[in-house]
């Protein structure tokens, strides 16, 4: 199999993450920050030790400004319910994943709270001067994805997020895609909340995610319960972090995404180089083959590398069938981006999407092409 | 260390848990239900068996009930923020968790809508009919724990439940504390939604919970997002599993619970039986050792091991901190529920908690015991 669903989770992860999940299950299982021994303790730094590493990532001063949720959804979810909790509109790309939309439709489905504004590829100005424009009085938050997990078009962040931060309005930013091939600093990506998974770009493990909180959030969180501070009081304590992870925290997955992060960081700058360069090659063929529709022009630093298309006329899912049969892993469908798909006008069929890892090689990439010529051929014979 | 903190996470889990997580890592290290390859079907089928393995403990026919969370306090928080979204007041015990009480006086923090019903131990008559007398005609909801994470003491959930059905209203069970001590079915615990973590007593991975629905939710999920289904609509499915499972499920943690659940099915009723009598025994020495504080009768069926005490006049932290010297591994404090330390006097200093799990012996028993009568020599001589 040559695996290319990393954009939804990365396979393999490198081994120091799984070498960190073993020890943190076998020397480190108690739970974290609430029992005084050694064990307890050492679930703790272990904990620290992820904050640490994302606080390293996002150019953030203070770990005790990331939260460690079960995923990004999860993220997300406590930051954009959180901040209309009161009322209010958001405004969102037409890129963002139903981890956005979702959850603010749920707010007033008959009359929706959001308003979607087109990013223009290749134009910052015009999709910047789109967004203010669309800012109302009552808006209370801006949402923008990183990076789109359907085409890897990355919205201009940056200043979107000096808009905001003009306007007075929480900006929110979903690095899904993004981390891992892009800067998270503060200057690249100037969110107010960032929200980010574990087990994609970062290589930690499934049931992982991390919220970035800039600025101290005046929103409660969405699960209240044990948080091992303050524990006779009825009120759930705000402080950060603890006042966010309710329960008992995934202490092996957060191992694990700590080990991932420190990975990601080694590598540096030649990580995503690495893969825009094969995914631009990648392109580059698959743009001369019979068969094969593309969506976006070539990959250029406007995208992170995720490369979505389809085979003649079929839908992806019948496409990526025959691709499976012949060992590649994709994924079809709709990527839970209807918006996008939308925008690229592929509501209908989907589209087949390739993402590449730390770990994809070039001879892979080749023999994967190989074999998407042939399923593009028996595609573009079964029309006739 | 002799570890005596099972009431917070079992330590060591059983040897299939990390070599099911290990595999799920290496194997199916795709995600699940999304993608239509081989890797990705391999990690749909390990949440089904996990789904299917928790239904066997629980007397579901239908895998599709359970619901896999991040945990117990995530499964309460859906359940009792959905029930109550419309208004009405909740009925529960005087035992119930942070994770109970937090959420549901955040609902309304100035007047509580929450009504708590004393349990009396030795008199399941009595507590039905204190928790029959507090229902009310707005009554959304009766939560009650199965078994109190302080004392270990069992409110009568069998009855509680009757009572719940006739009354029309939707009956909650935390079963933190109880699940793999207790039968779990719905005859002895006839819950409509039953709440249970991973990590404790079914022997799995911090990170993991179940919801098991025995009727279908009215409500929505508090995080909404990617199902991997009806990806075009911008409302959140409701079907289960998948509508309350929003983003990327935890596949190596939920491989490791299903392990852990086949490990505790397979013992069968030996492993509580086992446990019960060593707390028995534990509790008959410490009955007669001079500066022990014990705060429970000697534990019968109405108890599942838990066991707490405090040393002398001190602060249970500091005995906690001593025995931790000694090398016992033990939980100080209010353990996250403030109403049982209240209902034992005991809100002031906290308690030590001591729980066994499959993995404690005799010996670490004796041996713990004599480590306990040392420090309480020392907590009497510290008063003269």
């Amino acid at each position: 199999m040559i695996y290319w669903d990393n954009a939804a989770t990365t396979y393999p992860k490198p081994a120091a993450v799984q070498r960190a999940m073993d020890r943190a299950l076998t020397e480190a299982g108690a739970n974290p920050g609430r029992g005084g021994y050694p064990m307890s303790l050492r679930a703790a730094r272990i904990l620290l030790d992820c904050r640490e590493q994302a606080a390293l990532l996002c150019g953030e001063q203070d770990p005790a400004r990331v939260i460690l949720t079960p995923g990004c959804t999860a993220s997300l979810n406590v930051v954009l319910q959180g901040l209309l909790r009161g009322g209010g509109r958001a405004v969102i790309s037409d890129l963002e994943h139903n981890a956005v939309v979702r959850p603010l439709h749920a707010l007033s489905p008959s009359q929706p709270v959001y308003d979607v504004v087109p990013v223009e590829p290749g134009d910052p100005e015009e999709t910047v001067r789109r967004f203010a424009a669309a800012i109302r009085p009552d808006t209370r938050v801006i949402c923008c994805t990183c990076a789109s997990n359907v085409s890897g078009l990355c919205p201009p962040v940056r200043q979107i997020g000096r808009l905001a931060g003009q306007a007075g309005i929480p900006f929110v930013c979903d690095g899904a895609q993004a981390a891992g091939h892009r800067p998270m600093t503060p200057d690249e990506v100037p969110a107010d909340y960032l929200c980010l998974p574990g087990h994609k770009g970062l290589y930690g493990p499934m049931g992982t995610g991390l919220l970035v909180c800039r600025t101290q959030p005046a929103f409660p969180p969405l699960t209240q319960g044990g948080t091992g501070t303050a524990s006779a009081d009825f009120v759930q304590p705000h402080e950060l972090p603890e006042g966010y992870e309710s329960g008992t925290v995934n202490v092996p997955g957060f191992a694990g995404l700590a080990a991932g992060i420190r990975f990601v960081r080694q590598q540096g700058e030649a990580l995503p180089r690495r893969q825009a360069a094969l995914m631009r090659e990648m392109y580059r063929i698959l743009r001369r083959m019979p068969g094969v529709v593309l969506y976006t022009p070539e990959p250029d630093e406007e995208y992170v590398p995720v490369l979505c298309c389809n085979l003649g006329a079929w839908p992806s899912e019948q496409a990526a069938r025959l691709l499976a049969r012949q060992g590649l892993a994709v994924r079809a469908g709709l990527h839970c981006a209807p918006l996008a798909h939308r925008k690229y006008g592929t509501l209908a069929r989907g589209m087949v999407r390739f993402c590449p890892s730390a770990f994809t090689t070039r001879e892979q990439m080749y023999r994967s092409c190989k074999i998407i010529e042939e399923c593009a051929r028996k595609a573009l014979q079964s029309e006739k």
